[in-house]
């Protein structure tokens, strides 16, 4: 089965709009985990089995494994979520980025060796820096469309043949990129306005929407903006709210309630 | 001493222009190595070793290391030419880019982990992405601007304003962004005429120049359109001509006659 049929899926029997972030900083764990071997793995392997039916992905953040020489608990974690949590795919946010012959790399790096069902992509480099992810027919591929940081208008907002950058990737996207239907887009949810634009120009293409909860993005707008006729298309993404609601050695309790009351906010608009 | 204090003196005590891509597929090592547990990093080292005094950095590609599950090889790579190359700067070609938390994350794996001397950004993302590698004072950060593949006009070339995003990115980083003396640009050398144009708007700043050699690149309109007033700024990059220009166990024989011939090249049009 495809990324996006799989999402659709989970869409449909979790009733849900949510995306789990997991981006483990070791310096926030509960204290029985601290100096743990695989204190990442163990973290986020609890945090998967305790909101597995409350998500439509997940969404590992590879920086967060990287900084710690965790990969082997990235690659652990993600056969734990394909195994244990049939039907949730994984989205592996690396936001890769290269020429031809080094994105075959980068491709083999995450759906060969992580096994990831989908990867974020900066368009930056252009389409052939794309085609060796799209060449994997049943992966997805994200690319960065609106950031939702502060610095993301610098370039994103320039005024590109009396359209917005961001607006103009949105397009190339949906009427050339995604000719095979592999495609996502990533749009922040701190703005709102900018979702609706993008929903605009791509019809029913899913969009990944980081930036609710620690970020700031408010859910009401940002499901109102982005929703599709049939109230999905989005991935709703948020980790720190999630993924430290609590602090002991109860954290994957306090996470469940926190994905649950943002399960059900979300709903609420669709 | 700061990356870019390292790489001026390189330029002048190696007399060379010439940067060493170490970007390492094992299909193609020579067969002595295949099937060598740490066949990645021998190679790489011998190639190292061979051209430390013909070069004025090395950078390896970090996809070509991770597709292959190699970390502790790139890291014990990095670590022999910080300990035998001395004075020779080590750029991780990694394009990473990411908001400001998770870029706190990448500068710890590039800058802490693989202790680099300067890391390759995508700028799509803007200035607070590119902030978490600024704080590193010692640290060079080199953006991407006008890359040498063929879809990289696809966004770069398209007209903001009157210039097209890749001079408005150059621009940027020249009076923006590099405040702290500590960023260079990449610009492919596939388009000697933008590489002039790059030259025009950011005096001095570094040029990191992918896309001779295997790319066809042009070496001497590269530097002709590239170099400073003093002869030097540029950084241009070969892989696939050095790593590869032998096939058995004198490959880094091979590499280092290559090496010889590029250098003496670039040096012939200084």
């Amino acid at each position: 089965m495809t990324f996006t049929d799989t999402l659709a899926a989970a869409w449909q029997h979790n009733n849900s709009l949510l995306c789990v972030g997991l981006d483990p900083d070791p310096a926030k764990f509960p204290a029985h985990l601290k100096g743990k071997t695989d204190a990442i793995y163990e973290f986020c392997k609890s945090i998967a089995d305790a909101t597995a039916d409350l998500v439509c992905c997940f969404k590992p953040q590879i920086a967060y494994f990287a900084a710690h020489r965790a990969e082997d608990q990235l690659e652990a974690l993600i056969a734990h979520i394909h195994a244990n949590c049939p039907g949730i795919p994984v989205i592996l946010d690396a936001k890769r980025g290269d020429i031809g012959s080094t994105a075959e790399q980068y491709a083999v790096e995450i759906f060969e060796r992580y096994r990831a069902d989908a990867i974020t992509v900066n368009p930056y480099m252009g389409k052939d820096s794309v085609d060796p992810y799209l060449a994997y027919p049943d992966k997805g591929v994200i690319l960065l469309c609106r950031t939702s940081n502060p610095g993301g208008s610098d370039l994103q907002f320039l005024d590109v043949g009396g359209k917005k950058l961001y607006e103009h990737v949105a397009e190339l996207v949906a009427t050339k990129w995604n000719t095979t239907g592999q495609c996502a887009l990533v749009v922040g949810a701190t703005f709102p306005g900018e979702i609706s634009r993008v929903r605009e120009i791509v019809g029913n293409l899913p969009l990944l929407v980081p930036g609710i909860g620690a970020q700031g993005g408010d859910v009401e707008a940002t499901v109102k903006a982005g929703r599709t006729a049939n109230g999905a298309g989005l991935m709703i993404n948020s980790s720190r709210a999630i993924l430290y609601a609590g602090k002991d050695e109860n954290y994957a309790d306090a996470a469940r309630r926190a994905a649950v009351e943002t399960r059900d906010l979300i709903n609420r608009y669709r």
